[in-house]
C-alpha cells in the first residue's frame, strides 16, 4: 500500500491469481458442528479413477486440515478493505463476561486513532475493542478448567479429526487409513478428538487455543503436543522497507501454504496500522513481540524501556485482537553473565533488549517484577503467553549451555504463575542445537514447564549452510516435532542473509510442514498416513494429476515434472521420465501384484512354488507388451 | 557433446566459470604423506581479521574435505579430451600383482572400441585395461587383511584428519575446537585417523576404499560409520535425453559440490562411451548398476538376461573402471509375493528387473546363483559391492516390512560370502521410512550385515511432498547417518517428477551435504564442529564475506544477502537486514562480554552484583553510541 489504499485495493484484486483463490482439483468443506454457527473449514481433494483390467476403480476424496481461510473459496467475498467476517463473535457476547469500549484504552492507541496524518493508512471499518468484566477472566483456560465446552472447542475438536470417524467406516478407505505404529515419547494421542479431549487439554495447560476476544475473524486453532503439530510463519517489515500491503499479502500468502499461526515481527513505521490490517485480515492467531514496539516508541534506546510503556503496548495490542505475545521474561540478571563465553552471545533480539534493560538498571527487568500484572492484562482479552527464550544459543557450540536450561527453568516457574492466573502459555525453544543435544530440549522442557506446550525456532543442526537454513532447521524441526514440541516456528532461506520475499515464505512454509507432517506420522497421529498413502496409490499407478493435487505444493510438482516432460499427454503415461517409456519398475509391481493376485488361496511361498511353473509361459508372454495404453 | 567432439571442447572450455575454478577465499593445498606421490588436497578457506578496540584480531585460515579434484585447482590444466592425471599408477604397479590386457575382455567392450561409426562419440585416448595376474585378489581388503598399509589408505588417514592435529596444537583455534558431546550409537570414532586403523577397518569389512585399478586417476575416499559421512550423487540420461558432455559436465559439477561417490545410471544411448568420458575424467569414485546396461543389451526384456550377457557386462565397465556395482542379489523368488500387497509394490528398477526374470523363469536369479562368479571378478579389479535392495519401500506404508527385511536378511549372507572373497561390500537401504522407523533399519543392518558399511537412499520420511523430496529425505538421512549410516544417497528436487538439472543437482548435494555434516555433529566426529564454530564466530562479528566463504554454498548465500542489502558497503556494516541499523541484538551481546571481561577476577554472579553499580552509568553512555564503524 506504502500509504495508499487506492493502491491496495488494486493489489487486492491481483490476488485472486496467485495468492488467494482454490487449490486444484479441491473444494472448500464446512463441517457444521453442534450449532449451525460452528463451521469447520477443510479441503477436500478429489482423486481420479484408477484404471484397471476390471474396470475402472474409483479414488475417495482426501480431507486436509485446511489453514487458509476463506481466501481459498471462490464463494467467498473477499474485501480486505472490509477484513473477514467474524466467526466467533456471537461465541464471545453469549458468554456476557465482556463489554465493549468506547475506544482504546491505551495512550498510543488513541493517539494514532486520532492523527488525522495517519487517515490514509488507517485500516477502514472501526472496530469497537472489547475486554473482560470487571474482575472476569475470559481466557479458554479459565472456561476449560470450569468444566465449560466453549464453541472453539468443538470447532477444534472437528477439525482435528478430520472426518476420520466417517472415513473409517468407509470400505473405500480401509487400504489408505493403513498406518505404521507411532512412537510418542509420552504424548497421549486420543483416536479421537473429541470437544472434552480440547477441554481437557486446555485446563491441565497442555495445549493452548490462541484466540483474543478481539480478533473474532480467526478460524480457531489448538497448540498442543496431543494435537496434529502447528507451524508458525513471521512476516514484518523492519526499518529496511516493506509496506502495508506486502505484509497482508505475505499474511494471506501463509495461510494459503499451511501457516498455523503467524508472528507480526515488524520493527518498522507503522507497526500499528500494519498490525491492524492484519489482524481484521487474519483466519489464523496473530502473535507479536510486544518489546519490539515498546522500543520504537523510546526510539530505539533499550534502557529508557519503562513498565508504564511497556504496559501500554500490551493494552494497545490486545484491544487489536493480538493473540499471543512473546514476553522474555526469563532473562534475569545473573544469567546474562552466562552468556559472555559464547560464540554466539545473546542472538534473540528481545533477550538483548531485555539484557541491555538489566545492565543498564542493574536490576531485574520489568517483564519479570510485573508479570502477575502482565497476566492480569492477559486475562482481560484471552492472550496466550509465548515466554520467550532470550538466551536461546544461536550456534551449536552454544547449545544446551547453563545460560539457555537457566532461563527455561525460570520459564517453568513463570508457568506456574500465569497458570494460577489461567493464562494460557507456550514455551519458546531453540534455536541451534547438534541432533544428539534435541532430545535433551524437549525432555527438559516438559519437566521443567510441567508440559505447557514447546514451540521451537527449527532448531537448526549446523550453522555451515547459510541460504539452506531452512533446511538445517527443518531436519531439527521434524525431530523435536516428533519429540512432543507442539508448534514449530518456520526458518526461510534467507535466514541469517535477509528478509523473505514471497518464494522464500513458500519453501519455508512447505519445509515446515514437511517437518510438522513428518513429526506427526512418527508420533502415530491417528489418521495421519492417509495422506500419504492416497499420493503413494496415485504415484504407483500413474495418477500424475492425482499425485499433484495431493501434494503439499501441487504447482511447484507440477512444474517440475512438466520442464521434463511438458506434453499433456504425458500426464496419462504409464512411465515417468527417470525411466523413460522404455522400462518401468512401477509396471513390473503390476505383474507381481495380479500373479499374488491368482494365487490367493494358498500362502505366498507356496503360490510361487505351484504357481510359478503354470504362470511361466503367461509372463513370458505379457511381458512383450507391458506398456499397455491407458 | 552430442556425438560432436568439437561442441564438447566448446562446452569445456565454458567450464572453466560456473563448473570449475577455485571457491572464494581459498585455495587448494595439498598435504604430502610418507612419500612424494601421496598428496592429499584439502581446500583452505582464509579469514578476514576481526576488528575489536584492542586492535585486530586475526581468523586463522579453515581447512575443508575437498571431493572437487583438480577442477578447483586454479594450476591444474584441465582437458577433458585428455582426462585427469593418474593419482594411483605408480602405487598399483608397485604391488605387481595386476597385468596389462590386450584390450578389453569384455566382447561387448571389443565390439565398441572397433565400431567405427561411434568413433566420433569415442574418448580420444585409449587406455590399456589391467586386471589381477591369475590367481591373484588386488582388493583393498585383501590387502588389509594381510596387515598391508597401502598408499591409499595413508592418503584416506591424511584426508580424514584435515590436518586436525597441527590446528589443535595451534592457539588461534582454541576456542574454534570446542565441541558438543556426540551420540555415536556404537561408532568407534578415533581422536585421530591413522593410516593402521584404516586398515583395520578395512580388513574388519566396517569401511570400504572403492577404487578400481582401472580408474587410476580416483583420489582415495572411504566409506564407513566411523569416518566422516559421505554423500553419492546420481547422474545419468535416459531414453528421455541429454548428452555425454552434459553428463560429464554434471559429473564435475557434482564433484564440486561435494559429491564424495558418482553413480552413473544411464539407461539410454552410448552409455559405454558416456561412461568412459566420466571415468577418465573422476576424481572421485564412480558406481553403476550394470544390469540396466545389461537390460539394453536385451532390447529392454527383462526375461531375456542371461547370466552370460550379465557377466560380460561387468567385465566390460570392470575394465573401463567403475568402482563399485550395485547388484541386486537378494531379491529371491520366494520374497516377490510379499511385495504384492504393499501400496507401492516393487519401486527400485534392478529390484523390479530381477523380480520380473525370476517370475518368468521361476527360479532363483543368475546374481544369486552366480554370486561367487561375480565375486571372482570384483576381486580382480577390486571393484565394491554395493548390495542393491531391490525390495526397498517406496512409501512409507510400505517401510520396514517382511519383503525388506526379508532381502536385507539375505544381503548379510552374501556380504559373508563376498567377504570370504575378500571382496568389499556395502549394503543399500531404503528409501521411504517414517522417522520412528529409522533406527530400526540401522540397527537391523549393523546386525544381519555384520557392521558392512550401511548406503542409504534418503530415507524420505513423507511421501506427501514431491518437488521438495530432497528435503524430506533429508530429514531421513540426517537421523539415519548418525544412527551409523556411512554414505547417504542423495535426492533432488525433482525426485518422482523428472531428470534433474544443474540446480537441481547443486540443491541435492547442499541438503545432503548438511545432512552428512549434521550427522557427523551429532556422532561427535572429531574436530567436525571446526567449521560451524569458525562460521558462527564470522556471524557474531559480522564478518560477512567470512561468513559466505565458510559457507556450504558461498555463492548463493552471497547471492540471498545481496537480495536484501546489495550494496559492497553493507557487507562490512555492524547489522544485518533482518533488524536493520538501528538496532542489532549481536551488537548488545558485545556489551555482555565487554562487561564480562571486566568483570574476570570474580564468578559471574558476583560480577553482576557488585559490578553493576559502577557500570550503569557506563552503559547507559555507551549505549547512545552502539553502532560504530569498523
Amino acid at each position: 500500500m506504502s500509504a495508499n489504499p487506492e493502491e491496495f485495493v488494486t493489489k487486492t484484486a491481483q490476488l485472486s491469481d496467485q495468492v488467494a483463490g482454490p487449490f486444484p482439483a479441491s473444494r472448500k468443506l464446512y463441517v457444521e458442528g453442534s450449532r449451525p454457527d460452528i463451521r469447520v473449514p477443510m479441503r477436500e481433494v478429489t482423486q481420479t479413477q484408477t484404471h484397471t483390467k476390471q474396470g475402472p476403480e474409483e479414488n475417495p476424496p482426501i480431507y486436509l486440515y485446511d489453514t487458509s481461510g476463506p481466501y481459498t473459496d471462490p464463494t467467498a467475498r473477499i474485501d480486505l478493505l472490509a477484513g473477514l467476517p467474524e466467526v466467533r463473535t456471537t461465541w464471545i457476547h453469549e458468554r456476557e463476561d465482556t463489554e465493549p469500549l468506547a475506544g482504546p484504552s491505551s495512550e498510543f492507541g488513541r493517539r494514532r486513532r486520532e492523527d488525522p496524518t495517519l487517515a490514509h493508512l488507517r485500516f477502514g471499518t472501526t472496530r469497537i475493542p472489547r475486554r473482560a468484566k470487571a474482575g472476569a477472566n475470559v481466557s479458554q483456560m479459565h472456561y476449560a478448567r470450569r468444566g465449560l465446552i466453549t464453541p472453539e472447542m468443538e470447532y477444534i475438536a472437528i477439525r482435528e479429526n478430520l472426518k476420520l470417524d466417517q472415513l473409517a467406516a468407509d470400505p473405500r478407505y480401509e487400504k489408505l487409513l493403513r498406518q505404521q505404529a507411532g512412537q510418542a515419547f509420552g504424548a497421549n494421542l486420543p483416536d479421537r478428538v473429541t470437544p472434552e479431549f480440547v477441554r481437557s487439554e486446555v485446563a491441565a495447560g497442555r495445549a493452548i487455543i490462541p484466540a483474543n476476544i478481539n480478533h473474532p475473524e480467526l478460524e480457531p486453532m489448538i497448540i498442543g503436543r496431543n494435537f496434529r503439530v502447528k507451524i508458525n510463519t513471521n512476516i514484518g517489515n523492519s526499518a529496511m522497507g516493506s509496506s502495508i500491503a506486502e505484509e497482508v499479502e505475505k499474511m494471506v500468502w501463509s495461510a494459503r501454504w499451511g501457516g498455523d499461526t503467524l508472528m507480526d515481527l515488524s520493527t518498522g513505521k507503522h507497526i500499528h496500522e500494519t498490525r491492524e490490517w492484519l489482524l481484521r485480515n487474519a483466519p489464523i492467531p496473530i502473535g507479536t513481540v510486544p518489546i519490539y514496539q515498546a522500543l520504537e516508541k523510546v526510539a530505539g534506546r533499550p534502557e529508557e524501556l519503562t513498565w508504564e510503556i511497556f504496559r501500554d503496548t500490551l493494552i494497545e495490542q490486545a484491544e487489536q485482537g493480538v493473540d499471543y505475545f512473546t514476553i522474555h521474561a526469563g532473562v534475569l540478571l545473573r544469567y546474562i553473565p552466562l552468556t559472555a563465553e559464547r560464540i554466539t552471545g545473546i542472538v534473540s533480539r528481545g533477550g538483548a533488549i531485555m539484557a541491555k534493560w538489566c545492565l543498564a538498571h542493574h536490576r531485574e527487568s520489568f517483564l519479570y517484577t510485573h508479570f502477575e500484572d502482565i497476566c492480569e492484562i492477559m486475562q482481560a482479552y484471552d492472550i496466550a503467553f509465548s515466554l520467550g527464550d532470550g538466551l536461546r544459543p544461536g550456534s551449536i557450540a552454544d547449545a544446551n549451555d547453563h545460560a539457555q536450561f537457566a532461563e527455561l527453568q525460570t520459564l517453568g516457574e513463570l508457568t506456574k504463575i500465569a497458570w494460577e492466573h489461567e493464562v494460557q502459555v507456550m514455551i519458546e525453544g531453540p534455536g541451534h542445537v547438534p541432533l544428539q543435544r534435541i532430545r535433551e530440549n524437549m525432555d527438559k522442557e516438559l519437566a521443567d514447564c510441567r508440559e505447557a506446550p514447546f514451540y521451537t525456532l527449527g532448531p537448526l543442526v549446523t550453522d555451515i549452510a547459510p541460504a539452506y537454513d531452512h533446511i538445517t532447521s527443518g531436519i531439527g524441526a521434524a525431530n523435536i516435532g516428533w519429540y512432543g514440541t507442539a508448534m514449530l516456528c518456520y526458518v526461510t532461506p534467507k535466514e541469517h542473509l535477509g528478509l523473505p520475499d514471497r518464494d522464500d515464505v513458500r519453501d519455508g512454509i512447505i519445509t515446515y510442514k514437511i517437518a510438522a507432517h513428518s513429526a506427526d506420522l512418527a508420533k502415530g497421529l491417528p489418521g495421519a498416513q492417509l495422506r500419504d498413502n492416497a499420493l503413494s496409490k496415485a504415484r504407483f499407478e500413474f495418477r500424475w494429476e492425482d499425485q499433484f493435487n495431493l501434494a503439499l505444493d501441487p504447482e511447484r510438482a507440477r512444474e517440475l515434472h512438466d520442464r521434463t516432460l511438458p506434453h499433456q499427454t504425458h500426464k496419462v503415461a504409464h512411465f515417468c521420465s527417470m525411466c523413460g517409456p522404455r522400462f518401468c519398475s512401477m509396471q513390473i509391481t503390476q505383474e507381481v501384484r495380479d500373479f499374488a493376485a491368482s494365487q490367493t488361496d494358498q500362502d505366498p511361498q507356496t503360490a510361487v512354488k505351484t504357481g510359478m511353473q503354470e504362470k511361466s509361459a503367461e509372463f513370458l508372454q505379457t511381458g512383450g507388451n507391458l506398456y499397455q495404453k491407458v
